[in-house]
């Protein structure tokens, strides 16, 4: 089988920056230059991209994932998951509705993940509801997944878990909503960010991604977004597909970027929801690598 | 964890009547200002449901949940399911594709329910294929849900599994449609009705809601309802979004309503059933209060 | 239950021909005329087809299936699958994403289908991935599915698994992709419906039908086919649908005609992949069934 797609994927680690200083490395016209790199990248070599997530969105994801230009493979069994962990180019876990097989299948995927040096996205739904949940969220702390994706609660919740500086006891997730604002999360994403050495997005009004150095602030979107079921997870899930040709703070940047754009204009097509879901689909394949870049943010060091 | 919604939902018992007598707690203005009150209380307070449902509608009935201002969960373990049905402001339960675990599942969540004197909702979808459906939809009888839902047939086969009036032996369900009339299960939903002191909602042409002292026949839909599936499954989990601030019989026709009022408006924009089903979830959710309210229905005493 | 509907389904073996020589059977006009009566004689009857199918795209396949007329059911557990095998005019098996039940369910309900005569359409999605899948797929051989539907990587692996000629050891999938054109899948394809007496589709650029007597090349169709998921999983449901009132070979040149036809429809209207799939639903539903006929074709002895 033609699984080893490893030639085709960008050097993650000499992607990062360069020798001339670290805010040289992170200032925005850098990081634009990137973000239009991943997008074309992904669009030229169709990266193919595993998925474990839950049954509600899982459609969604994988058309936003096709929409961007990657190929989406979804699995419930261990070995399945083993096979597509070494063969994408990355992979993305979703807790969100848990079925007993996944107790053998998860650890066993993000460490065959972790020990080839495989980036993953962590999607940390619900976390604290249901003991299998919290047991397999906990596991995943020695797993460092590349990116880790949430709603403010779910980052509090996650960092709490973990034992990071930042976390909180508990949780103040609803369900699958946030109660927590994204800025009241920023210490704990930079602790999940600085403890897996990848990066941390937080979605809400205003995204924050870190790598736990610097923080970019994204805006743009839609009020739709929450009236949507699957907008974080397809956000998971094509950060994943840029995490096979760019850093974990870039593939998790630009995806936000690509969410916030084809969002904002996916709303001004829209007659409500269900036409908003089906315009953001083509927008987020429409967009074009500059405009992705183009999208505001802001910079800082934390 | 806010898990806790008690305190906003409107007392279902004190929204049921008055003491100035039924017929006058039935009036229809009473049924529209009830209704609005629904509608108006959901889209303030953005109630969560927790679901389990099938995987053929799940992300369109979450869709729909969304589009009226509800929240949706949806799990499949047991401890998972019990925390959300304590944790919801009510749950809807669809038998349509069920799996080994449900065995343990659903028992586990309809007692948590019944136990906690919050709402549930239930499609007993498929009813009379296989050995666990029909093990699952018998013990159900005696934890009552506040709502059932269901097209003739299954409401027919329904009444007849729990050994009530105007049941029938055995089943007329193919597959997942009805091949029986709305009226001809008008006996067997008031029995029904009866036994668990809620409502019962017989969709199909005309649509028929009782509590087993009134029935209301809403009219309006479209003819792609039956060309698209999940909308009776969409209907359940509106319904269950409803009942976190209202009466069953109330929240159940108010469901009724939207759906018709939104699909035959979705009809005269539609292309075919894709288009009518993006143009639904649209309508859903712009729906007023008012308009739903005034969608055309009659009502009579049984 | 009224579960029988064997009389309404038009007999298979008498629809395959007639007396006046095999080139006349295959004459263009001839399998034209099949095709409108198969389309027609589907939205007249509104045949109910049971699949067990993969949970990204079970809701495009059951919205497929109802949009040319079909009635949609789908399960997960072994006896509710031996029901649905004799209960429905055709099944559709597709094995994207196992479960652990499928070793139950699987072997029981293609063993059923197979004693009862019953057509069924395999799709071996992602062939390769996994044991239970290979242990699956090497079991079906002996059940002899009517159709088979994959793209050229899926045929050729499945040929080879099967021990038949044309066919590869191990596989060029990749994931859910194909990396093979669909006419180096000929002599598989050819192979695979020698062996099964039934038909086979290999879909691609161009789409290939073959019963192992006569090739049929089928064209149309749109490059957002490859960018949505799901176009193979319906066009598999589809299938199953049309073997309700077809041979294999029309059922599956039919379908493989309607979504070019509908494909190359719904582009025209699209914005984006998004739209693309509402609008192909629609015009699936629309397509009269002389204008599926006379979508272009055309065909060889092979």
């Amino acid at each position: 089988m033609r699984v080893d797609r490893r030639a085709e994927i960008t050097p993650l680690k000499l992607d990062l920056g360069n020798a001339s200083g670290r805010m040289n490395m992170y200032n925005k016209e850098d990081i634009r230059d990137r973000m239009v790199r991943t997008v074309d990248t992904v669009r030229r070599t169709n990266p193919m991209v595993g998925s474990i997530t839950n049954t509600v969105t899982i459609n969604f994801v994988a058309n936003a994932q096709l929409a961007v230009g990657g190929s989406a493979a979804m699995v419930y069994l261990p070995d399945e998951a083993v096979f597509l962990a070494n063969a994408g180019g990355a992979t993305y876990v979703n807790v969100g509705t848990l079925l007993p097989i996944y107790e053998q299948t998860l650890p066993r995927m993000v460490k065959a993940l972790h020990e080839a040096g495989r980036p993953w996205v962590l999607d940390p739904v619900a976390i604290g509801i249901g003991s299998l949940r919290t047991d397999l969220l906990r596991q995943f702390k020695a797993y460092k997944p590349g990116v880790i994706r949430g709603n403010a609660s779910e980052i509090l919740a996650l960092a709490g878990l973990w034992g990071l500086d930042g976390g909180t006891d508990g949780s103040n997730v609803r369900g699958v909503d946030s109660t927590d604002p994204v800025i009241g999360a920023k210490a704990a994403a930079v602790s999940l960010a600085k403890w897996t050495g990848g990066a941390v997005a937080v979605t809400g009004r205003t995204d924050l991604v870190t790598d736990g150095s610097v923080a970019a602030f994204s805006h743009g979107g839609s009020h739709f977004m929450r009236r949507i079921t699957g907008s974080g997870c397809s956000l998971g899930g094509v950060a994943a597909v840029y995490a096979t040709a760019a850093s974990p703070f870039i593939a998790a940047l630009t995806a936000v970027a690509a969410f916030n754009l084809a969002a904002s204009r996916a709303e001004s097509k829209a007659d409500g929801p269900g036409s908003f879901q089906v315009a953001f689909i083509d927008e987020l394949y429409k967009a074009a690598a500059e405009d992705i870049a183009n999208n505001p943010f802001d910079i800082e060091e934390v």
